[in-house]
């Protein structure tokens, strides 16, 4: 008698995070030997700055062991990422700024958002998430037993959520714990206004809150109104989180970060000496050099080249034929609702999205990832993979949807 | 008003992981010019084999971009490490071998861990672990809502549990949905015997009580009696964990894997995608390279030196003063108890420790990390530093216990 009673747990009846089955996939089928165009995943085609990979290359190649690093990462480059929030933000290095004590270094934006969730919500917690939104924080929240509440937020606020939407959340579901919100949010690209920000930073500081403030695609932005609003512009009770995989085009290397409020700073780190260990430590040695002028440099030249492909996806909209497409302001997304005609041949935009990877081996992802309710006629197609990819994309979907 | 009302949450109020604290004061010790002898982290000095280093210079010099992975790692990396049950265990590769599809590439064995315990265990499940035994076990169980059952394990049965121990357990505690082993251990580095492995196989496939086997230190070990025994060598039910960062020296490569009973491999996909979204890209690629003949012939090499560093401790044994020894039959970490005098000076060997990295410059871990009953009177000393660390962290420790 073996494990007839065995059953993976509740909690882990999460959907599976679809873009990363659809990247699986790719991979699958590029090993096969097909030419793909993969267009579904938050990766920058251009890879990180070149003294980034330079350091990496440096550190490895003198072949010495790798020890565990601090917990919260090393301190060059908990300095460094203070040093940017002086840069970016103007803010100073004392009283009110950015210091090295308010940086944990995290494995990704991933691993900020697992310890920043643990360390500030208990299981039944209940936090709000805007609809449509990025999956992991569902997912996240709910294998951690936090209690999700969607709110839905759509063009007429930017998909942004306001004072007034979370006080007829409160009404509907009780008070919350914590909120979390996305700027440019992925998957519309729309951004939070200074004054939007600053009405949800009051709100949440107001109720003793927690605001999470998902800021990974700062720097990636269209508009000329800047680099992106951070939380802490506002007050110092939100836990911001960051990473390198976006402005930095450094994806695979998994290293992101996170703001602290003082009152979290011991929470986050016993909980991550316990769950992490640390981020990669080549990594964290190497993404020092994402700061320098060079570095800098080459990421902004990455984001004009980002705008041009944006502009010509913006053009064959209309070819396309999607409708309901969200303003792409920043980060490097497009999301829209796909033709009549294709969801009454296939369905639903997964099942479009499948035959489309399948037939014309062009990746996107299915609207279903981001909003539960109506994303099911939506897809993302991402724009990160440069300028080239997207045209063949849109040539290959435009003669598939015929 | 701003945030009178906010706090940490219950779940993360883990003791802190105090071999991370002491890392952390030891880079910032080092920052200020001190010599220190670190004994304290489970760290080889000597580094990852040279096969591996070479791939990732490589890597990072091409300086393409790296991208996410597929969740569960890259495909030649799981087959790699399914080559390696082959190997080692004499595991065939079809029937009740290890394919690459058993293979879950994760963020280090802490990835593992986090992924493995949420989707096996839901908020309030009862999990067993022996104690004495690795404090992050319970931190992370204790922080994902699991209730965490220490059971006192002593050098009777090499620190380890059996199923007499687990019935009076479930006696005291209620049922048990979980059990935790590791061998060799972490701290006593004792091992477990392969009947006392099938006999908790037997006892957790019976009940449907699912195991999860660490087995880290694979691969280092003194007696004689092979590379260790795996959890599924009796059976199919058991979750497997292990890792790069030990036997091959590559603790900062943030790279482990878990072997996925077939009922949780779509769990564990489906939430490592939202949770870490995929292991560092150039790590997995170049841990490739690390079952290649080179790179196991340099990490055995390394593992006959961890031999004559263990003599040397065991040879000062006594004029350390230090007893009630557990025998380091694997792994690379010896056990004991602090002289009396030493406890009757510093109260607890927390305190012993504190004094000794800030007078002698010298960085043991407290027992308290991994046994909450009798580790204030405890210590561990890693011998992964290498002879001449441990060597003089002898004379230091000698001089200032006089």
């Amino acid at each position: 008698m073996t494990g007839s009673s065995f059953r993976p747990s509740r909690r882990s009846q999460v959907p599976p995070f679809q873009v990363m089955d659809i990247l699986g996939r790719v991979a699958e089928l590029r090993a096969e030997g097909h030419d793909l165009v993969s267009l579904c995943a938050g990766e920058p085609g251009g890879g990180a700055p070149t003294p980034v990979n330079e350091r990496a290359a440096a550190v490895h190649g003198a072949g010495g062991a790798l020890n565990y690093t601090p917990v919260l990462g090393v301190q060059g480059l908990r300095e460094a990422i203070a040093g940017h929030y002086r840069g970016w933000y103007g803010f100073d290095d004392s009283g009110a700024g950015v210091r090295a004590e308010h940086v944990a270094v995290t494995t990704g934006s991933s691993g900020a958002f697992v310890a920043a969730f643990l360390a500030a919500f208990d299981v039944g917690d209940r936090v709000a998430v805007a609809r449509p939104g990025y999956a992991a924080y569902r997912n996240i929240l709910t294998a951690l037993g936090c209690d999700v509440v969607e709110v839905d937020a759509g063009a007429e606020t930017g998909f942004q959520l306001t004072g007034a939407m979370l006080d007829r959340a409160v009404e509907e579901h009780g008070e919350l714990a914590g909120v979390v919100v996305a700027s440019p949010n992925n998957p519309t690209g729309t951004m939070i206004t200074a004054e939007n920000l600053r009405e949800l930073t009051d709100w949440t500081s107001a109720r003793g809150v927690r605001l999470v403030s998902d800021e990974i695609y700062h720097g990636i932005t269209y508009t000329g109104d800047g680099r992106g609003h951070s939380a802490w512009e506002f007050g110092r009770d939100a836990i911001v989180i960051s990473s390198f995989s976006k402005y930095w085009g450094m994806p695979g290397w998994r290293v992101g970060w996170m703001l602290m409020p003082d009152d979290l700073a011991p929470a986050v780190n016993a909980l991550s000496g316990s769950v992490s260990l640390c981020p990669p430590a080549a990594a964290q040695y190497a993404a020092i050099e994402a700061f320098s002028p060079e570095a800098y440099a080459e990421c902004d030249a990455q984001v004009q080249e980002f705008a041009r492909t944006r502009s010509l996806m913006l053009e064959h909209q209309g070819s396309l034929g999607w409708t309901d497409a969200a303003p792409a302001d920043g980060a490097f997304y497009f999301y829209a609702r796909i033709p009549q005609d294709m969801l009454d041949r296939f369905g639903s935009s997964g099942a479009y999205c499948r035959a489309l990877l399948e037939e014309a081996h062009v990746a996107l992802t299915p609207g279903d990832d981001f909003d539960t309710a109506r994303g099911n006629e939506y897809v993302r197609i991402s724009f990160a993979a440069g300028y080239d990819a997207v045209a063949a994309g849109i040539e290959r979907i435009i003669a598939f949807q015929k």
